[in-house]
């Protein structure tokens, strides 16, 4: 199996060291010139549960994937969830019929920008628990343990999904093939679409935004929304179980940590993802006639924080 | 008419120092000690549109109520929305049985409050465009010109009402008996519903959150949520001409204005009067069964950054 990673930043460079490592076939295709030059010089250098390591793999900047002749039997895709369609444009050459595309971001929605790409029965869909960080172009931090779960988007790609899994498997990422992994990417996207948006709009971390008597109402409200329009995409989430477990988050270890969101937005001024979690259920809310204010309100909000610190 | 003003600040400077050049019989109370203390010993000290004066009036704290025996025919309220309860509550001594109160305070709901305290038919509500700034203890900016516009709540409340207007004419605050006060000050209330919360969270000026692609959408929001709830309270807002309204401050010269609450908010980490905005068209419109999604999550925002930055 061919499989390009495409986005090599942490995750990215944990999957593909991973399954490199396990003897696949990796090509890497990044946007960030630094980075394809740093990887191309000396490979990925990571931090690899505090052993140093390089890995040494084909890396390709999207506008060079053209004339390199390279086609992915699998393209596993690490963006930022804004960059999909400008970079899945660039790389058309990569997919041939056969091509698969898993797509393990957070948030929701990804699948119908890839389905203007590949069909939909050569989609796979998925999350991941693992963790990863960059320090700098080519330099990563991979420390903790961590799984997979995915699933082929239509019935079709079962077979193709059941080997990837073996392939993951292969690799020690830890992988389950899911019967149902649009209620897992619902119940992880509640949790970005309480934390992240509220911490970035807040300027708080995940445990001071628990301690506000405002919180509990603000999660139940949210995850309402969620579940309205998940339900009419035939996932019928546990709002109960899955407020308990965001409220969980308030008090454990990660309580100290400002989600990625607040990281965007307020420290670092970049646009955020919003579109593809409180932005994604106010668009299909709208679409299915579902009332979806606090997504909505919630995502203009942030869109216009973006607009007011100069993001990029 | 024995007049009591209770709160000199600005506003409450003005209105006072106006009246008592007039002739009236004036009393002030105030809950800031070093405000009292100053103006005991040297009056009220003003910029009167460039002209330095000084205006000596009785000044009481609301302590003091109790044993000064004094008793008011008007008292005219110029506290923060959020003192009035209590500071109702320690001057009950002023209040006879043919006392008034009249309430020219930015925002709704003020007369669920006042009436646990003097009967509906002695309540006077009002707004003014008159501006007024405290510099220090005793010490205001009193510059340009204004109006007042008043109503009695209760139709029994009208021959008084009236001699307050005659009262204010003869000091030149410019009054004019209203006979639907009411628009006045849900149309009002619209401006800083819109502008102070969203400039507020957004930490923003009022031309920069104009700016924004998302200005419109919130503004027009926001001003259904107000309509909605102001008709189940007789109060039919032309909503096209109240966008126009606060829409026209994103280019007038108060465009790099930041509202009060922002600088409750964001400059002086104080508690905001947003229960008395959003907060109220939130909490009428549970009462009257009317979705208010927009101000329950501004409000709940304006509280919960409240706890993050340690307001008092």
């Amino acid at each position: 199996m061919k499989i390009t990673v495409l986005g090599v930043g942490g995750m990215g460079s944990r999957f593909a060291i991973m399954l490199h490592q396990a003897g696949n076939d990796i090509t890497l295709v990044d946007g960030w010139q630094a980075n394809v030059d740093a990887i191309r010089k000396d490979g990925i250098q990571a931090n690899f549960n505090g052993k140093q390591i390089a890995e040494k793999m084909p890396v390709y900047t999207p506008a060079e994937i053209d004339k390199s002749g390279i086609k992915a039997d699998l393209i596993v895709v690490f963006l930022k969830s804004n960059q999909l369609e400008s970079m899945f444009e660039q790389v058309q050459a990569l997919i041939h019929p056969d091509t698969y595309v898993l797509c393990l971001l957070n948030g929701i929605g990804h699948e119908d920008v890839l389905e203007k790409f590949v069909a939909k029965d050569h989609l796979i869909l998925g999350i991941t628990m693992w963790t990863a960080g960059m320090t700098g172009p080519g330099h990563v931090e991979l420390v903790g343990d961590g799984e997979v779960e995915l699933q082929n988007f239509e019935p079709a790609g079962k077979d193709f999904a059941l080997q990837v899994v073996d392939v993951f498997k292969g690799a020690g990422l830890n992988p389950k093939y899911s019967d149902n992994v649009k209620y897992s990417i619902w119940r992880k996207a509640c949790v970005n679409g309480t934390l992240n948006v509220l911490c970035a709009l807040l300027d708080c971390n995940i445990g001071e935004l628990g301690k506000t008597r405002e919180a509990p109402e603000l999660l139940h409200t949210i995850i309402d929304e969620f579940a309205a329009v998940a339900k009419h995409e035939g996932v019928d989430l546990d709002t109960a179980e899955v407020y308990d477990h965001v409220a969980a988050t308030f008090t454990a270890d990660i309580a100290d940590h400002y989600p990625s969101m607040h990281q965007d937005l307020v420290q670092h001024h970049r646009v955020t993802e919003v579109d593809f979690i409180d932005g994604a259920v106010a668009r299909k809310g709208k679409k299915y006639g579902i009332a979806t204010p606090y997504c909505t309100l919630l995502t203009q909000l942030v869109h216009a924080k973006e607009q007011l610190v100069g993001a990029k």
